[in-house]
């Protein structure tokens, strides 16, 4: 698009922006956020890139959702209540209005529903592909943060919603799926990897009562990893009992060897966390009464932060290889 | 750089986490930040892509600081302390470990520097140029945060530092420097451009007794444009008494034309401020008192958002064209 237009996309960003006045309508060097009293914030970071973390031909307005969503994820897994975000976008100058509109669409309905405001931002042109970095910011109860380093000896691991669905979401796009797969099925999956659930209202309700959380986005078995590793225990996974939705079972009935990819892909965006025993079944009852199933899926021992999986009975060191590759090539994304 | 060697980019940046103890190391979803009492918080994000805000072969030291002075010169503009900043980075793949080295490195000599953390962040892999987002946090006490908007009729204009350096140090990376310029004057501006110095001692200072503040990015006329309009009045520029420096009016000596260069290009960062003028000199005292220069340039009188220039008494519209274009190529650069 011709970078003279300013006009335009402040004409497409500024609407955004009213639900935070602090942001005075993205018209100043930066926003003036008054914090809520005896709430500590909670701030993370993310890019995407075409080509990378998504495919520059997906829909304008699920990408805005994609890279939006992810950073909201990160807030719900800390157990936070999402506030606002900065946008900064480099975008290609081959961009036309009418994708720009529809980048900005989607991203207004999705904060829209997520009660988020647009408090700030830059928008740059780059000679590569479309790159987006989000910071969103979060509230929490002071102390109430949870982390990833909060697993106990003797704790539940439990998650949120099914498992795998969005790495087979890809493997579709990829035209990978199996030709006998329904058209409900593949919409289905396809929709999990483009447009994943933040767990907001599970994070908010988590905050104050399990131990550890985190989202499962570079797939369910590294992640638990990482559970492991950062608080210093082994997790044993119960991998019978990890949550499938219909879709994906009805592929693993065709092809079996789909369920590793479902059980280590990533971008899940569900929320893996561990509580005490004594705990679950309120956190479960609690859980419920929002709508969002929790299964357990496993426990936690006195370890040094290995995972174990068992199908038969008969435990299985998991190790992980190189981690997770997101999305639309070979190319990896690791928190610095 | 072969993208599985994680451990190295955690190598680099984990280091320059250690001053905020929220950001857990960098090994969480987010960090968890408690906001100290009585302030409010100023957020500002930025993008920077090679090839068009810096040069792809500038020393990745002074790319790094590029990036973080530029965000923390919008904080500066609002008055605010920083206090920490979340970077994502999307780097080609051809970077090697010395660049990463000598990025991380001179990152972390700027963030000690301006007593400034790195609270979290991403980095991804990308096939185009690098491109970084800096989003930068600092506090300010409660309700005292600068606005653009805060101009009022009968204020003083004034500037810090001098104006024009960058821009000229801009023109002379490409080569367009007159030949007889001597060598020391040449590394005072190409420094002046590459390492932009943020206020943040004047914006604490400012905070107190200033009524609108900004930073002077977009060049000096443009950004007094950006004051007028924002605050609904006129400004006055005596551009007579716009502050140059000795190597900037040496080059002017040999070309006048670069004079006009120096008021219309951009990334000074020094900062523009507006204040009643019974309080001026109250303000530069406590700024001689840092060691920075402030130099009244001009006033502001009820209007309607236009700029005047005067160089002989009488005064002349001036006519902003199209906005500055940043560095390295004429792309342009908006806040959404």
């Amino acid at each position: 698009m011709p970078w003279d237009e300013f006009g335009l996309i402040s004409a497409c960003f500024r609407p955004l922006s009213v639900a935070e006045p602090g942001a005075f309508q993205l018209t100043d060097d930066a926003a003036i956020l008054a914090p809520a009293p005896h709430t500590d914030w909670v701030v993370t970071a993310d890019a995407l890139v075409a080509g990378v973390h998504f495919f520059p031909d997906d829909p304008p307005g699920s990408i805005a959702k994609k890279a939006l969503r992810v950073n909201l994820s990160d807030l719900a897994a800390m157990g936070a209540k999402p506030r606002c975000v900065f946008l900064t976008c480099a975008f290609p100058n081959d961009l036309d209005k009418a994708w720009l509109n529809a980048f900005s669409e989607g991203l207004g309905e999705d904060l829209q529903a997520f009660g988020v405001a647009l408090a700030g931002g830059d928008v740059v042109a780059t000679p590569g592909p479309l790159t987006l970095s989000i910071t969103a910011i979060g509230e929490v109860p002071a102390g109430q943060g949870l982390r990833r380093s909060g697993v106990r000896d003797g704790d539940v691991i439990a998650v949120t919603g099914t498992i795998g669905d969005a790495a087979l979401g890809l493997d579709m796009q990829r035209a990978a799926a199996p030709e006998s797969l329904d058209g409900a099925d593949r919409a289905y999956l396809l929709d999990r990897y483009r447009h994943p659930t933040p767990r907001i209202a599970v994070g908010e309700i988590l905050a104050a009562r399990a131990h550890a959380a985190l989202d499962v986005s570079d797939g369910l078995l590294g992640d638990l990893r990482h559970l492991a590793e950062t608080s210093k225990v082994d997790i044993l996974l119960d991998a019978r009992r990890v949550p499938f939705s219909q879709a994906a079972a009805r592929w693993f009935e065709i092809d079996p060897a789909a369920k590793e990819r479902a059980l280590t892909g990533g971008d899940d965006y569900e929320l893996a966390f561990s509580c005490a025993i004594d705990d679950f079944s309120a956190i479960f009852e609690s859980l419920a009464a929002v709508g969002v199933p929790v299964t357990a899926i496993g426990r936690a021992e006195a370890g040094e932060g290995r995972v174990y999986r068992y199908e038969t009975g008969r435990r299985q060191l998991v190790a992980v290889p190189g981690g997770h590759r997101h999305g639309a090539e070979a190319n990896g994304s690791a928190e610095p």
